[in-house]
């Protein structure tokens, strides 16, 4: 029997099933035949492959239309209220596959607005300065400056305020108690925040002045904004955004869903050093036994282990080479610390390039934001 | 005993008892000694001395400031939902008063978001052109342009929008459901609205970067929304906005709050050609009785009068002659039909100079507004 389990964009508890949430949330599985199309666009990505890209809301569609010469746009988002880990990146790196596969325009927001009054210990002035600095992470995965916008909400709210207004309008209390688990104790912020979350959906349509479909990778926590938003969506004259919905990456103590209000240490921080990133990994949750002994006859278990499901979502993009991993570690001839120093290896390679880019970043700032 | 009677920003129901409202709110009655503090700055508004602005929190607190030379700021409003009538100029024609005489700034807010929010058959399109509309009979009444600005929420959002959060964020619903008496069908964005009404009081502050009063005048149904502000102003870094508050004008039908809801014949805009004036006040509600002989006996009753209300709230300035008014009414010796007449002239004289105002304002929209 499943575990109780709740997923909202404001809180992730219990051990989640994700089948379930494709029911819960009424979304829909990627199936064979949509990954099959996908496929036909170029190379698919390790993350569709493995399942980690899993559930949509008219991802069909979307295809649909870019075959029809229509295309797309895309949105995502990140709140800044701390430094960015792997676990934030693994969707922007969907994202980038889906704008380079696709050459599809990009509105990347940064919600310095929610954090802040979301988060009891973070002031306005902080959460925009992580905006900047969340915006060099995202700049150095690479994605296209000619068809990329970011921009902060604070930055870009007199362009978006009046859409939100006409959003909010159409949002009761009652529909964000339902969709939330907000109650009365909330503040007014939050509580009118989702109509801020909207606008982006259609910012695309809004600059070309003509509809524009837009497709939304996100993990499947923040589906629900996007629910409120598909039913307002054409009342306000606008179409439907499409949804594709990621699994939400461990954490390296082996949680549902890396978080950043730990001390730090189930954490890899796209910032942090190569011995900080040894230590974190070296100390990282695993499906070993308790002694050498023990797992060289019982096996150790890949499925609850933290450093497993890294290189599941990222970090052995070789199937043949996990399936491997997997077989040896079940049958007791791979020990923890070896792959965990085979996963050092491979995170830190991605992290020291990436502190390269990120460096270049700071001076590419300017061809990547948009703002009032 | 008092009928039950409601007033928010939102809702005035009943007949208002406007002592006992400043026992509901926790406001101060303006008492002799203020009104002989203000008659040294110089001639006394005829709506002090006839009780209009009748309540107030922090006036004497305002005055103190000036006199030590500190100084403040005035802040007023607008919902442009439709044309302007001579019940909202009130207010204004106060708010002017207070400029001339203190010479001080002004912020004039017009709420095209709010308008949009609350009422179903407005879209935000049609709100931002009442605004402009609504500003030219604001500009027409005077105001000092280097001493003014006049903006829409839409307009000045960017410069608003970080305050607005930051006062959003130390406001929870329960509060919100309390001081306006919302419920779960509100829309979010009229939920929110109240932190966007919070700003306007700050922004002399944040224009200069030093901490300045501020003091709003206002129809007292207002003072829910900066009861929020005072109760959140100093947690901001802000100080307590202080208000002076005034009755609300009856409409020619008699009730208490003029409305622009009816379809106008209870209600004289700013606009009304000559015909259209002498209209609505020959067919306003007065205090007189059935036949001419009853009134010769019996006497009317102006307490009940539109048209005496008129006179009283500014178009008679000539207290004697308002007191001759009321005695000749009470007496029979004055009838209806002169009384409104003589309403009539005034109010005539008072709109044609108004209009030609009106349209020379068209031209000096950009002498008032501030804009992101």
């Amino acid at each position: 029997m499943t575990e109780e389990f709740e997923v909202t964009p404001y809180k992730v508890s219990g051990e989640v099933d994700y089948d379930e949430l494709v029911d819960r949330f009424g979304t829909k599985k990627i199936d064979d035949d949509l990954i099959d199309r996908l496929a036909r666009h170029g190379p698919l990505h390790i993350m569709l492959r493995r399942g980690i890209f899993y559930s949509h809301r008219d991802l069909d569609w979307v295809l649909d239309q870019y075959d029809k010469g229509v295309g797309f746009t895309l949105y995502t988002g990140r709140g800044p209220s701390g430094p960015v880990h792997i676990g934030h990146t693994m969707p922007w790196l969907f994202t980038k596959y889906l704008q380079d596969t696709f050459k599809a325009s990009l509105w990347f927001q940064l919600t310095d607005d929610e954090k802040f009054m979301f988060y009891d210990h973070l002031s306005l002035e902080e959460t925009k300065r992580w905006g900047y600095e969340n915006a060099l992470d995202i700049i150095a995965l690479g994605f296209d400056p000619d068809l990329t916008n970011i921009f902060l909400d604070t930055e870009y709210i007199k362009t978006m305020y009046p859409t939100a207004v006409k959003a909010a309008k159409r949002i009761n209390f009652s529909t964000i108690r339902a969709v939330f688990g907000f109650d009365n104790s909330n503040n007014i912020g939050s509580i009118f925040f989702t109509s801020i979350q909207t606008v982006p959906c259609f910012l695309e349509s809004m600059q070309r002045e003509s509809n524009v479909p837009c497709l939304i990778p996100c993990g499947i926590d923040q589906d629900p904004h996007f629910r409120v938003t598909r039913d307002i969506a054409e009342g306000l004259g606008f179409l439907k955004p499409a949804l594709v919905h990621a699994k939400l990456m461990p954490s390296l103590a082996g949680s549902e869903k890396m978080s950043t209000s730990t001390k730090g240490e189930d954490t890899v921080f796209m910032t942090d050093d190569e011995a900080t990133t040894k230590r974190k990994i070296m100390n990282a949750f695993t499906g070993g036994r308790v002694s050498v002994e023990e797992q060289r006859r019982e096996g150790g278990n890949p499925e609850i282990c933290a450093v497993y499901q890294y290189c599941l979502y990222y970090f052995e993009p070789d199937d043949a080479k996990l399936a491997e991993l997997h077989a040896s570690c079940q049958s007791g001839s791979i020990l923890c610390g070896e792959c965990k120093s085979r996963l050092f290896d491979k995170v830190w390679k991605f992290l020291e390039n990436h502190q390269v880019a990120r460096e270049k970043a700071k001076d590419r700032i300017e061809e990547f934001f948009v703002r009032d």
